[in-house]
């Protein structure tokens, strides 16, 4: 209880506030790898819960899962000039593949006649190895288009790691696609970018921006990156997921040509798309408050929590008893619900617990409840209380959690839309990125004042946004000509 | 077409059948990574079914699932001695973190500079980072038991390999739970394994012998391993389950004590279980023909496959239009079914590919059919052929999909009891054992015996059945005394 209690506060340190939400929710931990996290049971059934919708959207979209494996020759990486150029400085190598016991009688140590004439690299992401496979998948028109996803792990050596945010190892869904014609690659490339907003604002009641990264910003390979970028409580913005149009760029590095039905050869065109357990972190930031955890209730693992309040075996059997048709009536709706009677805490530490682990929903049933037929209800993004009735309790519940995933949807709606300013000079825009949010400002579309932008007020274009107004006007930095405002932020 | 026809029939080359239907069902394919599988989607789906059902039988014995680093520090491996002894031979090293572009401008080079103070093991299995991690979660009986399962892909160097059967990476679940007392882990290793041989009967229609392995065949770190063993079609067997319990050596090894009630400190039992990609080559080999696959239908992707033969695209309009109320009656009752009336390709093609891919049942219609409301159907188990009315069709294909998955199973069963024989003497032994199957004998329990007849017959202890009557008697070997038969064979 008291180690419940001691959660930082937003408003004294945004950082320390979600890293020990993080661990005091049961969410994920370090490990003894550096950078690595265990995914402790509770974060991971909130991310299967995630898995699953996604994999529904997917498979309602066409695709279907395959396994490519988690080793890439180094050549494959170096074939791609921008993709290597992205990836080799936090590739993890295997160049052994064999232990023996130390000389010295302690241990093991890497046996060095066990060395690979190629080292491997633990793929950070795998268009190389999959553009390797497509190879001989794809000799006809008939053969296209393919639209395979995969579920796995990946490795990228970041240095500076947060669970969650930033982690050497993450788990990840990767989809890539190969299609006849470019007008196909693009839209695959866009339609998997809606279904990752839609996923977004839908289920994680995270509100997003949909928009095209800038050249500097995009993915090493792509020739186009569509992104969701998402604002946090901190006025930062992070980037949920990304959807790439790469078009023939990987076909060419790995020599992917299929015959048309006039019978030209032709480059195949791609895709690939892809959200992490990053996604973990947003969810977390983007409702989460000062008594812990607020989950929206289409991902919670526990949407309903019940505790009784008792004096003696006898009225607690009472309280099963009236609590037993609720439960069951509950699941019939398909609604998790947990009845929590076990004696071995008291009703204020599980009450704790719960608000802190973000169950949408508390009901509690106590002696009076018990005589007066009603049950006290509470909301866990507002913390209301009232009691009510038992009568229709159960229809009452499953509005009230279609209500919470509507508010704190719109409640994070309403603090992101507050924070897009408009900002015609340089001096107002470093003023204001203090303040946090995102600022739109015309920009005159050059990577040199991208960099500086970046350098000096540690802010990025975030990205071209597809859904707001977009007129001519010249750059705050350089008073150059600029086809549109753009969004910067600072990030995650 | 061709291709299709080209399987190598099973009394020719059983191993080489089983190569080709692989890669011939779409079910997987090598990679360019020396022993690494593709998974491709087709085989993929097969493998989604099992994970689902599996996942569900976990839960609803109470486990939930997590995620552990993918990488070892090394000198984990070394805390328990028998474990590293089992696994050190076939670790795959990661040595460096980062890459650099070669001096000579060609490609990328490791970066020496990046070299890990600590070499780390892609992990082979999970015990020691996850008794690594124990250690922080639990303190008093009240943390206990954790009964933790995880999803992974998991890598061991083997130098012979063969699709699903044995490749470096492959994809498995392991559970790991720790335990307050002897008897409770030891009861959790053996619901383990009934939950595994339920899963291996009911499902994949693979009948199993439950039993203890011996000493030398044991997991590396275990007190006892039990095993299921199938037969499979060619008289080797295939271990397809294992379920360790680990007594308390790896609480020993990563120092995991707990507080009991008595405020006594003991250090925690375990047990550890898991079933692999393997398993699908195990489906693969126990029910399919020289025509292809034969699939359980309760692990089928596609149950159902309607075919239309059809004059003109006015004929098809009418079957499509009879079809199409088959198909939603089907999908009402869960039932997964395709209609393919693609016009790209002939019914006769068609009807080779789906027997090929093991679809449970075809339905053909036609333009007589139309005429007399009658359908074909066929099952694949059997390929037998019968045209009935349309009138209770869906009823009729929802009871043949179960006899289907009944008949695989018995027809199985049948040819696993069949080869079980009992024998007495070590001359009939090794005559007997080249003829396949199990052999039930005695055994005086000790490793030289039993590492003889591995050497001279290349026949190792599958496992102590569990099942089956234990009297005492001789060893075939060497006359000394046996408490009871085991089970041997060739395996997999």
């Amino acid at each position: 209880m008291a180690e419940l209690k001691n959660l930082t506060k937003r408003g004294e340190n945004y950082s320390q506030w979600y890293n020990e939400l993080v661990v005091k929710a049961d969410l994920a931990e370090q490990s003894a790898v550096r950078g690595c996290m265990v995914i402790k049971p509770y974060g991971y059934a909130i991310w299967e819960k995630m898995q699953r919708q996604l994999d529904d959207m997917f498979k309602e979209t066409g695709h279907v899962n395959a396994y490519f494996p988690l080793l890439i020759p180094k050549s494959f990486l170096s074939k791609e000039a921008e993709h290597v150029e992205g990836f080799a400085k936090e590739c993890a190598v295997v160049t052994h593949y064999r232990l023996k016991n130390s000389d010295n009688g302690q241990g093991v140590t890497v046996d060095p006649a066990a060395k690979l004439e190629e080292e491997l690299i633990i793929r950070p992401t795998s268009e190389t190895i999959i553009w390797n496979t497509y190879k001989n998948w794809i000799q006809s028109y008939r053969d296209l288009p393919i639209l395979c996803n995969q579920w796995a792990n990946v490795m990228r050596w970041e240095m500076r790691t947060r669970l969650f945010l930033r982690t050497a190892e993450f788990l990840w869904q990767e989809g890539h696609t190969a299609h006849a014609t470019k007008d196909e690659a693009e839209a695959e490339a866009v339609k998997m970018l809606n279904v990752y907003s839609t996923f977004a604002e839908k289920y994680m009641a995270m509100p997003v921006i949909k928009g095209v990264k800038s050249e500097s910003e995009k993915f090493a390979g792509a020739v186009n990156t569509y992104t969701i970028e998402a604002l946090m409580q901190d006025g930062k913005a992070l980037q949920s997921g990304t959807s790439h149009f790469l078009g023939q760029n990987f076909a060419k590095a790995f020599d992917v040509q299929f015959l048309d039905k006039d019978n030209s050869l032709s480059y195949v065109w791609a895709t690939s798309w892809g959200v992490s357990t990053r996604l973990m972190g947003a969810l977390i930031m983007s409702h989460s408050d000062d008594n812990g955890l607020v989950l929206p209730p289409k991902l919670a693992p526990i949407q309903v929590v019940i505790v009784p309040i008792y004096r003696g075996e006898e009225q607690l059997a009472q309280i099963d008893a009236k609590v037993e048709g609720i439960v069951s009536a509950l699941k019939a709706k398909g609604i998790s619900v947990k009845y929590d009677n076990t004696d071995n805490k008291r009703p204020g530490f599980k009450f704790a617990d719960y608000e802190l682990k973000g169950v949408p929903v508390r009901l509690v049933m106590g002696g009076r409840d018990l005589e007066n037929n009603t049950i006290e209800v509470m909301r866990r993004d507002t913390l209301e209380k009232e009691t009510r009735t038992c009568d229709g309790i159960v229809e009452y519940v499953e509005q009230l959690l279609e209500d919470i995933q509507n508010n704190i949807f719109e409640k994070a709606r309403k603090f992101r839309d507050a924070s897009i300013r408009e900002v015609n000079s340089y001096e107002e825009f470093k003023e204001e990125i203090e303040k946090g949010g995102f600022i739109y400002a015309h920009w005159d579309g050059t990577a040199e004042t991208e960099a500086l932008i970046k350098e000096e007020t540690k802010a990025t274009i975030r990205c071209i946004p597809e859904d707001m107004e977009a007129t001519p006007g010249v750059c705050m930095v350089t008073g150059k000509p600029s086809a549109r405002r753009v969004l910067f932020a600072r990030s995650y």
